[in-house]
This record gives structure tokens, sequence and C-alpha cells, in this order.
């Protein structure tokens, strides 16, 4: 393509909107365009970039034997009644009427939908396993929509939905998708980590992340690097501290003005945090947002409260629940604010974290202004609704599977597997005959990967200063040949040579012919970031042409030729 | 691909819903699969068919030097307010709201979102001329959806707008757009007429459709064969009878007992039709479907109203218009079911055919129960808000070109082309800097491909009564290997042999490798309408195989070398 007749806005301003590389770097080039706030399309550059992620991931899908679809985006509400996430869903899912009244929803992901076929397609064992996959647009109303491609509301997405006989064969679906996976991602360039994950509001029993290395990431990892752990920080387990053998002493209420805190009343009394428990106050709602109860959770004083891992003891969705306002709790229940504990709180759930009931003497709030309350025990002094692994782990943190300190890092979910099991089978009646021609349900499992994040992705983890650095694989051209001065007539001819015969072997070639300066152009190529670029200045009246790969600083004299073959040798390895 | 593996769930019945060819066996080979009325999703078979009339478009759109994008399905309610669109729109527009409550659609076209990219993008006279595309999913809530992938509400559509400096360069634009149609419709192998056509709510100056020809299509032609005349029966000029020269005679009212239609007054009078004039009565509505005012529309007693003529004439959208309520009418304008005529009707919008004012002494109603009145003549008798032509043009008219007497044909609108002109730069601000440094609104066109109604067009086109006979250029598998007696070791050792061999040369090859008798095998292919089939049976044992092309009825017996030649030879003729 010459660059003349290409549309190519690029912007030399940082957009104000912008906060991280790949926001900045896509607007920046043109490759994306935003609509309103979360709605972006896509221009010549940007499109072309997707299409090769898209077409990596058909590629490895399609090795596995999965089968590729079409669905449609929008969706009917039955089939989301018939699973019960109609009322489950939160206001993310995007809903709408047709001009008949009937309810609809622009699809987030397509559970229901391919439930739904092989409930009506799928007779016998005969027919299984199967994998079904579409690469489709996706909708997710999303309250803060951000960061570009990160969190928007209309995304591209691929989803995979396995359906097996038994769950030792979704074992076996669940690790050609985990491989899979690997491959698309190793593919696309991007350093990742698969951790083990939360199951949300998807359901099942098992889930991977692929999560892309990357400080502006939403994802918080906990890795270990003794042994293989690594999970979600929503996710992982915690050790409870060892239980103690300590006397239980006689409970004591001592006045502690003002200790609001775990830091203040430690201090104030003296004690170490862990001698402590904290607890944190919740109001909860059912499918009409109305407030349908209040809940104490108490985590020992040094610990934080995983909140993922609450709604989960608690079962409900996350959208369900929220601080409370004390003072309304406090009406209710007995608590105040800043010296709420366990002993005296009435009519709300009480959930404790696993390892307290294990620990003696605790210090913690009284319910009463300015007091707490010494030799708090569990049993004696306070019993549990439900007691669950509430803390969340931190940095540092023995790891759950060999002890050795934990670490942490930030990263970007660009896949997720789960295995859903017969959630969705039971829900919506999806059996198939065995071989004694006894029903049985079928066992799911689902797979996705964020097309679009997966580009920002490869961004985040791919650029310079001056601008993107492409990996070949998903680079939307893999060579850019600049005319360093339009209008002469050497180094036109010589460009134009260049750019048909990388043309004719195959190559994805850019003629930058535009009639502007050559800082310009230069700095465009670098902003655009193709992976290999060839000048034609001066030394082309001799034959020579500079050659030089984006990621390297240096720049090669080459005879033409030389440039040609080696342009074509480093496309045919790298992409 | 092996059929044991492939998702594939065939019909024998005919679905009860379906009622047209392509709708039948879109159905019955699984290509496609209802989701609900008007929402289609494509199986592994007919997505892989989709899949290759898009990347026909593609190349062909690619050749003209458009540039492929892909923009939002979501759009925002206030750039359809610019363009005014979003309240002439009927409720075929599929609104919704997000979670704050802001409106969108779910786009049927993007005329609005590609003019916001040039205005913003493009400002000098040297980014045109500009090509844009985009094959994405499109949204109408038809009220009445049907015939499948037809009429449906969900559709995959190819869209391009070009701008240009001038009117002359669009129609260069116009002329690429209008060259690459006719290559991309032949590749699909579809007989097709392109015809003018009435530009309708997008608006415009000049339009042809192209139309696949088809009984069950939706569109109606009118065509010459004398000359090249081709015209939707909508767009089709009609040539106006001659004026006459006979004296006006007085104005008579005469008893005419219920002589409600033009036949039994015609009858009754002893007149010829030609003679008489009939009148249509209407109601019209404002943007929030409140009725606004009534119209008449009269034409020559044998003629035809044409409603999309009609709507034109009165500037107002097609769903702003429907029959009226006589009773009420004729309280408020002085009309008579029945018994209308141009005089004595007041209080409505009068429309007279354009060859009414030089007929002499016709018939017409008298506006009084069971009373026409005779030698009606315009000026002396009544007058007209308007006079348009509103004739529909019929078959055996004269063609309003050559006059020759024309023909009528159906046929399915499978692409569209409009000049613009600078409607949507207009409305919303689009414009560049000439060479002069001064403002000139850019001049557009669109160009839509229903990508959908292509593969229903081409399988209306493409059957028999045992199933369809693809085109190889869209077939979904290029040929079919089918193992007669499975289990026989001879047999699958050479159908396999086959099936590498052709998978090795690039042919998309299936091989029918399931466990069924071999009637079913056959029926399967046949419907399916994979172009080649290699049937291995008996003869395998002498190295024989059968080689058979769908659309022959006749197979030959060959050796396998030879059949396998034959195939690639003829894949790569056709594909």
């Amino acid at each position: 393509m010459r660059l003349s007749k290409m549309h190519l806005k690029t912007l030399r301003e940082v957009p104000n909107e912008a906060e991280i590389a790949s926001h900045i770097l896509l607007l920046r080039t043109g490759m994306i365009r935003k609509l309103v706030s979360g709605v972006y399309g896509f221009m010549p550059l940007g499109y072309r970039s997707i299409r090769k992620i898209e077409e990596i991931i058909r590629q490895e899908m399609d090795a596995k034997g999965a089968q590729e679809i079409h669905m449609s985006a929008v969706q009917p509400a039955e089939l989301w009644m018939e699973s019960g996430r109609w009322f489950k869903y939160g206001p993310e899912l995007w809903r709408l009427k047709d001009r008949n009244g009937r309810d609809f929803c622009l699809g987030p992901t397509h559970e229901e939908i391919f439930t739904d076929i092989v409930r009506s397609e799928v007779n016998s064992y005969r027919q299984l396993p199967l994998n079904l996959y579409q690469i489709q647009t996706k909708y997710r109303d999303e309250a803060r929509p951000r960061f570009g491609l990160m969190r928007s509301r209309e995304f591209i997405m691929k989803d995979a939905y396995s359906f097996d006989k038994t769950f030792e064969e979704l074992d076996k679906s669940y690790e050609d998708m985990y491989d899979a996976y690997e491959r698309v991602f190793t593919r696309c360039g991007l350093t990742f980590r698969p951790v083990e994950a939360d199951t949300g509001a998807i359901g099942g029993s098992n889930s991977h992340e692929f999560t892309a290395l990357s400080e502006v990431g939403e994802s918080e990892i906990a890795y270990c690097e003794t042994c293989s752990m690594a999970a979600t920080t929503e996710k992982a387990l915690c050790i409870d501290a060892p239980a103690s053998n300590e006397a239980e002493l006689p409970l004591e209420t001592v006045h502690t003005p003002g200790t609001k805190t775990i830091e203040d009343v430690a201090n104030f009394l003296e004690l170490d945090k862990t001698q402590t428990m904290k607890a944190l106050l919740f109001v909860t709602y059912d499918d009409e947002q109305n407030e349908n109860g209040y809940v104490a959770a108490f985590v020992r004083g040094d610990r934080e409260l995983n909140m993922i891992k609450l709604v989960n003891a608690l079962n409900i969705p996350e959208h369900a629940i929220a601080f409370a306002d004390e003072a309304k709790m406090g009406a209710e229940t007995g608590c105040v604010g800043g010296f709420t504990g366990p002993v005296g709180i009435h009519d709300c759930t009480i959930v404790v974290d696993s390892e307290l009931p294990g620990l003696k003497n605790l210090c913690a709030g009284a319910c009463k202004e300015d007091h707490h309350m010494l030799h708090v025990n569990y049993g004696r002094d306070y019993k549990a609704d439900i007691i669950a692994d509430l803390k969340l782990l931190k940095e540092g943190d023995p790891c759950p599977v060999c002890g050795a300190p934990v670490k942490h890092a930030r990263g970007i979910e660009v896949g997720q597997v789960f295995k859903l099991g017969t959630k969705y089978s039971e829900a919506m009646g999806a059996y198939y005959k065995d071989e004694n021609m006894e029903d049985q349900l079928v066992v799911m499992g689902c797979y996705g990967i964020g097309v679009t994040r997966t580009l920002a992705a490869v961004v985040e983890q791919h650029h310079d200063e001056n601008g993107i650095i492409w990996p070949m694989s998903v680079a939307p051209y893999h060579a850019i040949v600049t005319i360093v001065n339009t209008g002469d007539e050497v180094q036109e001819k010589t460009a134009e040579e260049i750019y048909q015969r990388l043309l004719g072997a195959g190559v994805e070639v850019l003629l930058d012919d535009r009639k502007e300066r050559p800082g310009v152009k230069f700095k465009d190529a670098d902003l655009l970031g193709i992976p290999i670029r060839i000048i034609v200045g001066r030394g082309a009246a001799d034959g020579i042409v500079e050659y030089k790969l984006r990621r390297d600083a240096d720049k090669e004299e080459r005879s033409m030729e030389d440039a040609i073959n080696k342009t074509i040798q480093t496309v045919m390895q790298e992409k």
C-alpha cells in the first residue's frame, strides 16, 4: 500500500483522555477511533492487526478440532431466564426491547446460545466431544469504560464452548484449550502467565486466566518463584496462621478513646496487629436492588479482606453487596463505626475468616463508642454464620503450596478458560444418550480470548517512547520502504522496485511516497512501529539503502538486493 | 474435515416455517439456525460460505483501492440527530439506551459514522478521493422478518462510503463500485441485473440496485429487451398518455348506483377505463406518529398508483403514510368511499398524476354516494397541489426510453450503489480545503452488499429437488470423498489417500467416513451440494473410483490418480 493513498491520521499530541501506553499509541497512530465512551472503531492499520490476531486464534482453534460458527449478538431474554442469568447479571448486561416489546440483550458471552444448540442438535454420545467457537462482537455496558480497548463496551471476543460426555473428557478438552491459548499468546508475542482464577459470574469449578504481564493491567496476580503456584489474588488461597494453644483469658472491656483503626488500637494497647481482629460492614441487595440484609465480616487485624472470597462465601453476585452506612446499620445491628466486634452484634450475617477460630485472646471492637474488648475467643464469646477463607494473599505472605514468600505482579487478562461442568446443561436441559440409551448431562467448558484487548496488551508490552514496536506476527504491515526525498527520481525508482519485489514475495509492505519532510516520515515510521524499515536516500544512486529493524537502534547500509533478501528472510522467520 | 468429527445436523423434513428454497435448504443442511424470528446463526458449513463471500468482496473492494475498517454496531443517537435521521427513520431503527439512559441505535447503515470520520480526519483535497468500507453486523427491526436470510433483523453487510472533491469524481467512484459489484456477483455465481433504483430513506440523487433474478425475490424490476432500460418498478418512469385535443364538454353529474370500482363504473357508463380517473385516499403522520393531514391521489382509471413515487412527491418517508379511514376522512374533506373525485374534495393535499392535466372529459367520482361526474377537466374543474408521475410501470407498458413493451421480472436485491452527493456532508459539516484553501463540501457515495442475503440468493439460483448445487467459489468445501462401505479396509485406505492428497494440493475436502448407510451419505452429499464428489466403493479394489459433479447427472469411473488430478484441475479453474 502506498502511504500517499492510505487513510492515515497520526497525532503528534497525546490525547487528553488516554493514560496508558496502548490507549495513547493506538489513538496516536490512528489505528483506533473513539466514537463514545467505551466504543471504538478500527481504522485501516488497526483492523489489519485485529484480523491477524483473529487468524492466529482461528488456526490454533482449528488445530484442536474446534469448529467455527457465528451466532447473533442479539439474544432473547428467554434463554437467559432459563439459565437464571437474566436476573443475576448486573447492569453490565446491555438490555433492549424489539418493536414488539420483547426483551433481548446484547450478548456479553454465549453460554445460553451454545447450550441451546447442543440440547437441540446433539442426541447421541457419538456426537461428542464437540468444541464450537466464534469470533464475534460482544457487549458489556461497563459503569466505567476505560483505558481504550482494555475495558470497552463493544469489543471483539473469541468464545469457545466444549461439550463432553464426562468430567474426565472435559479435563482433556480444557487441556487442549489451555495448550491452544499458550500457543496463541506466544505467537502474538506476549509475555504472559496462566494463573488460577475465580470463576465469577459465569460459574463452574475450575478456571485459569491468561494474564499478559503489565504494570497497567487490572488483574493482580500472586505467584511463587519457588514452586509453580500462580493465581489471581482474588482466587489465591491463604494459609491460616497456626492455631494457638494459649489458655482462654476472661473477656474484658477496655476504654480506647479515639482508636478507630487497627493501627490506633494496637498502638494504644501495645499489641501486635496479629493479636487483633477487624470488622468490615456491608449491606446486600436482592435482584431488584432492594436492601435485603447486613453482613459483618471479620479478619485478623493485619489481614486484608478479599471481596471475591466474601461474595463467594455468601454465594451472591459481586454487584449485590456494598459497604454499609454504619449509622443506619448500627441502629439495626448494634455495630459502632470503628468499634465493631463480633460480641454483641446481632441481626446480621457474621462471616469469619477461617483462621480466627484457632486464634486465642484477640482484641476486637466492643460495639460501644471508644471501647474495645480483650481476650475475645471464638465459640465462647461469638459464633459465625459462615466460616471461610476471606484473606487476601499479600506480597510476602507464605505461598499456599510451598510456603515460600509469594510475589505479586499486575497483568492484563487476555484469555480465560473455565470448566463449567453441568451448570448450564442442568439449567437448560442439555442431555445426550449414552451407549445404553440413557440420558446424561452434557459436561461443558468455556474459553474466551479478548481479541481487541489482546491488541492493546501487545502494544503495552511492545513500545518505546517513540511509538509501537510490533511483533511481526500481528504487525499491520511487515515492512515500510521510506523514500527520503520524494521527487528524486533515483530514490523513487529504487523504492518502487524494492516495493514491487517485496509485494511479489508476499511481504506486506508500505511505501512511504508522501511529499513530506524526511523527519515526518521517520517519526511516523517509528510511531507506527512497522518491524522492518528500508530507507531509500542518497545512497540509492550507488545502489545502497538502509535496513533497520524497529526494535533495534542500529541501521545497516546494504545493497538493494541484500536489503530485499534480508527482509524476505526476516519476515518468513518471524511472521 | 472428517464428517464423523464435524458438527452436522441435516434435516430430512422441510421446516414448517420455511417457504422458499434458500430458507428451506439452508435450514435442512443445518447451515443456518434460527434463534428467534429474523435472527439466525451460522453453523460450520454456513459460516464457511459466508466467509468466502466476504473474501470475494474484500478482494474486489481492495482492487479498487477501497480500505477496510471496522466501526461499532452501536451508534449514539446524537450523530443520527445531526443527520436528521433519528426522527425520520421508522421503527426499523433498533433503538436502545445505555445504563445512563443515553440513546443509541444498532446501526442499519453507517452514513453518519463514516461522515463523522471524514469531517474530523480529512482536511485537505490531497486526502481525497477516499473509499472506506467494512464488513459488519447490521440491524433492522423488521415488522415482518421473513424468508430466512432474505429479510432478517441481524445480518452481515458490506457497506462502503466514497468521499470525493467533486460530483465528477463521484461519478468515477460510483463507476468503480458498480464495476466491483458486477465482479463480486459474477464471482459468486449469480445471474443478476443492475437496475435503476429509488434512493429511498438514505437519500441522494442516483442509485442502482443489483438484483439477483429470482421468482421469490421481493424486488420487482421492469426491463426492456429492445434497449438497455432496467429499473425497479418503484423507480421506473412511465410515459404519459399523449395530451388530448378534444373540446371540453360541460360538467355533468350522473347517477351510478353501486359502482364503487372503476370496473363497475366503466361498465355501467360504457366507457373505456382510460376515460376515467380514480382516487386513492391516505392519511399522513408526523414524527411522533400523530395524524397530520389527508392526501387524495389521482391516476387514470386503468393505472396503478406507485406508492414510492407518491411519497417522493410528498417528500415524506414511507412509514409516514397509510390508507385513510374513509368515513373519518369524509367528514373532514368531503370524500365519499368509492365515489371520490377531485371536484368538491377539500382540506387535503391533492396529488395528480402528470398525465391527467393533458386528458379531457374524464369520468370521476362526484363526492356523493352513488354518483359520478362526466367531463371532468383539469384547470376548469379541479386543481392539484402537486403534479407528479405517480404511475406504476406495468408489464407491457411502453418502455420510457424506447417505447417497446417492457417486461417485468422479480429479483433479490443483493447490492445497491448510491450517489449521496452532499446530503450528509451538508447536514454534518464535512468539508475539505481545496487548492485555494477554501472550504468545500465533501461529495459522497455509499455502496452496500447484503452478505447474508447474497448467500440466500446463491442458493435460490443454484439448487434442485435434492439440495443445493454450490458454485465452487462459495461452496463450503470444494469436494467430498464418500466411503461407500465404512469398515471395508480397501475403501477406507483408498479414500484416506485421496483425502490426504487433495488436502495437500489445497483442495478443501470433506471425507464422509461416517458409519452410515450409503443411501444416507449420498442423500446428504446431494443436499449439502459440494461441487465435486468422489465415491469410493467396490471398485477401489481395482483402483477405480467414481467422479461426479453435483451439477451433472452422470458419474464417471476413473482411476484414483485420474480422479485426484481431475478434482484439483476443476477446483483451480472454478474457485
